[in-house]
């Protein structure tokens, strides 16, 4: 199998990939942040690694460096930023991140660029890096650029299958079943069992408050248990995950 | 041995490694830029974790997620911007990641970081960056910054040994001997010794032109041979840069 | 009953209500943005502003004038920007006003702070425009700042008799059952019943692509229709929202 | 009548009204900034939209939503910073909003803007909005734009009228005759003619100093007295300057 | 006579001036600007150059080098920017430029600075710089700054000897009689008097147009003669200007 | 001979130089810093724009005025911002300055562009103002710009001569023999010879700290003595640097 992440390719053999047409670059969009006592910090990079490397292998595809930072933690989904260890960006620097490697990937000679976001804030900094970059190149530029947050392409089937009592739905969903179930597929290493916390599902109010009220997050900066999770929720989600979001980029960009 | 890599720590284990005080954080920074037909494009974030996390074993650190983009590249240190495959950032975007990162290490309670530049190019956007920093964080704040190239930790006497010719001098070192067989060292399966390009050392007039002439560059994007690359030469060199850079770290930090 | 919109104070009076103490200040942040051909593009900043009106009423609090303008339209929320009459700004600029409004507020004495968003594609720039304006005040300044979407605090019940037939979910709401019912209460003189147009919930894929597809889109640019709107759900909606939204206020700021 | 004000149109009939071609699409930029004692904070914004209502009313223009914050208020012109309920922005947010606002008109397919000022310290952040804009678009792109101060195209005549005793000038009428007979004519029931001060025409150095002198500065907020104002006069004004105003629109913009 | 010009001074000889307390900088603040056929493009930057010498000298201060880029040239003022020569910043970068001066100034231990401008321009991005340096300074802060367009504080008396037939105004004295005459008086070498143009004071409608109207102004640059200018007018405004200046200087700063 | 200083031409005989072709335009980058005891702060400045004026007049071009603040000092190349009296710019302004003058004169037809560095911090930033300017252009442009720092066109020959103890590098050329026999020669009333530190060649370690060590740097600002400067060195550095650089002109540009 041939190499797919760009940073292990030699230049020569990048410039190959891009001149034989058709090349999708994957980008995956992480984050430093705190994901409970039993999941390390570099989750949502090492996810959105993970998940792009799959589909890019599926469709033939480049996987770019991960950007290992991301925009700041809100308690509602990621717990907030008064954690040790979550170390986030400003928005716009984000922003400004992605419009330079998209304008880079477009001097490479590629049009088909897909943001793997597997960190629910950076989602429209993500989408104004994206609009910045579309306006540097011009109206009339070939480029196209997918965007997702991966675990959107999770099916209902599957969702039964890892939730049997029913799915919380994904707001909660960080550093609980679905994350740790990833992890336990990717990298065990990294899941420490015995340290996920019990916790009863978060339940927040329809509003925000700054400075964040940081007692609506539980201490442990998980927001739903993640007990129910497994390696075989992993394989399964992962499956499905990659299935669809394979399936929709060569629905997008051919091939 | 414990973990020395930030992001697979749990954020608990952080805050632990952090409230026992005097804890070293170093940010390695890297690029993603042609380094010949012979060594991926990513071998700057690599070089850069792999010396950052040498040291940080020695003398107790914690290394942060490598900067995976940089500075644009220079046709005089690093080949120029016209290689398919080297992706850049504008220069205050880069400055403006570096400033984010250490406020969010200052807010955990981190008062000593360690830039490790593995890119020539980033070195001036990175000063800019903890500049920046230094001046949100205010006058009286206790954050001290300890920043380098990390290859000029290496001695008069390794170099001796390393080029037995006489040694060209860093400007050149792009790709070449050093960069090479450190990369022999620590990731041997990303080096293609049967792709080095046979290349004088390149000379460059006392003047830059933009747009850049690319004549002026190898079209190998080598700048001088790295025939006389080897893993030993990679051992020798890593040997005597952690250690000085060991060195230096306790004598500025303690401990 | 004493004026609310800080713009029709004076500034004599405005100082006075500052000085009682526990003011607080409801900043709206609207859109200028297609709401299909029987809304008009100002519904947004109209809704927003109506709904911070009333909640100001019931708390005492007083109404700064709307932004108009708001972060740019997306396909699966608003219809996308390819619509003549949609009028939006970059993301740093929308959080940069949003930053000074908060800062001058803290200048003249306000510590409670109130963004009522009427614009799902604000969010997050408003959420950065806290951030930033926390920063520039420093961690010790007193202001506290509530942050909503102000249909979130529309109870379950009211959405149970508003959609006899299930709720679609807020996302497919632009221009829908939900803001077309509020104009009818607040503005009936600027909805055009006859010009509903008849559509099918839309269904998006869970992936967005840049330049959007227009064709995801229906070219009336409504994503649910409109048809079971009424002025009679419309003030049923306001009560729910008002009620709990002032609740809300009086929770987190006293009074 | 048809409909003038952009946000009370759908984007249906704005699309008819900008195909119809020749479609002048006013922006009035207004401000929050004590207006002494006796008129809202709100006059700037107000006025501007009035005016620019007027005038496209005559030249079948079409009313953009006013820009309500402005920029920082000065001395010598609107009294300073000082005064609570004076809300402004930065400089370059202000330019930021306006080259956003223009680009997004070009894409309309505007090519006619008027940029409606009422708010004397905008004027040069205006300027380099719009040139920022005109950038943006290209040299070869067909967009003309004016700018203007309402109150210039004020005729000597009606000054004549208006000041029987002398014109003091624009630079002190804040707040002064001409916005309070403007405010009596447009929006009665904002003027408190019994809080309007006594207070002679304020003489400033001819430097200015930072921070401000709050000394030279009326305690009322008001350069000179509004005690000749009168809805009369208002009618008068904006006879004249809607005239002149018009006529220019209709010279420059054919139609 | 001991030196004024800051950049022929030692660091040594700066400081010793700074410790005696009470040292006023002047930052002159010019442009590159056409000036008609007669004067040359850096008029405003050597006579705001020229003016802060002479009143540094009567004070005891010292002057800064001049920000010798100024903002935008503008049709009613500067002519416009169609001209050839005329070198112009973005107003945004002007005043951070002015805002790092006067943060560096402040470093030193200065505390009285005056913003000497003779470029009409210029004026409120000066404004913008100094109310962003303070802002970074904080409230607290002892740095107090003056700023002015020199030519303010030229006499009604000394305007009479020098215009008997009337003073057009200062809005078209680019180029004039008054810039000519001071040029006569500091830089007689730059002033080519035979290549004066005839020409009527220009009139100007109460609107600007974008792109400029380059018909609206005279071909050579001039907006009205500077026929009458001699050295000793030259003499007159600057005995006039600096007398009135210095006096302020000393007002304000005391000494 | 001819006028070369662009701030000393009028605008109509700059157009006549632009349009007879191949004009050159130098823009020299300076910066306001510390000298030692012996040199004055604005040395950087003075000596880019004479270096520039000489290469000039050989070869027909024209000096912009200078850029008189540059980019902040470093430690180890400059003595570092701790110095009373240098005064530096952030280096995203620094670059922004460049970017908006290169685009002004490629607006007047200007297609070659030579920046003459005079301070080795500023390096970088110019380095990224060429790029954005050249972005700005787009990359059909006919702008090329040549940079430099002018020392490096000094021959080994020369440095032999100056040196005859053996040249000690250029990172310690500050304020010592290089720049104080410059200054003889162009300046020598701005040369204090008896007041010349006595100091050994300080010696860097491989990495800088932050906020700087001030005790790493001499009191006096000098990095390695001055002693053996002289105007005859002066005269000798400027015929060699100023034929190397008018050869590289004249082979990069023609003419």
């Amino acid at each position: 199998m041939s190499e797919v992440m760009m940073d292990r390719m030699s230049w020569v053999d990048y410039r190959s990939r891009i001149e034989q047409g058709n090349a999708v670059v994957f980008l995956p969009c992480g984050s430093l942040e705190q994901h409970g006592p039993h999941l390390p910090l570099g989750v949502d990079a090492m996810l959105s690694t993970a998940v792009a490397r799959e589909v890019a292998v599926r469709v033939g595809g480049i996987v770019a460096p991960a950007l290992s930072y991301g925009y700041k933690s809100q308690p509602r989904c990621g717990g907030g930023q008064h954690f040790p260890g979550t170390t986030s960006l400003d928005g716009d620097h984000l922003s400004q991140v992605v419009r330079d490697v998209i304008r880079e990937l477009a001097r490479h000679g590629v049009t088909q660029v897909v943001l793997v976001d597997g960190h629910y804030e950076n989602q429209w900094f993500l989408i104004e890096g994206i609009d910045l970059a579309l306006r540097d190149l011009g109206v009339d530029h070939a480029m196209r650029i997918m965007r997702t947050e991966y675990w959107d392409f999770c099916t209902e089937e599957v969702l039964g299958e890892v939730f049997p009592d029913g799915f919380p739905g994904f707001a909660l969903e960080h550093a609980a079943v679905i994350e740790t179930s990833l992890m336990l597929h990717f990298h065990p290493e990294l899941v420490w069992m015995d340290k996920i916390p019990d916790v009863a599902p978060v339940e927040f109010p329809p509003h925000d408050m700054y400075p964040p009220h940081t007692h609506w997050v539980p201490t442990s900066g998980v927001l739903s248990s993640a007990r129910g999770a497994s390696a075989e929720k992993g394989a399964l989600i992962v499956d499905a995950v990659c299935a669809g979001f394979a399936d929709a980029v060569r629905r997008e960009f051919g091939g």
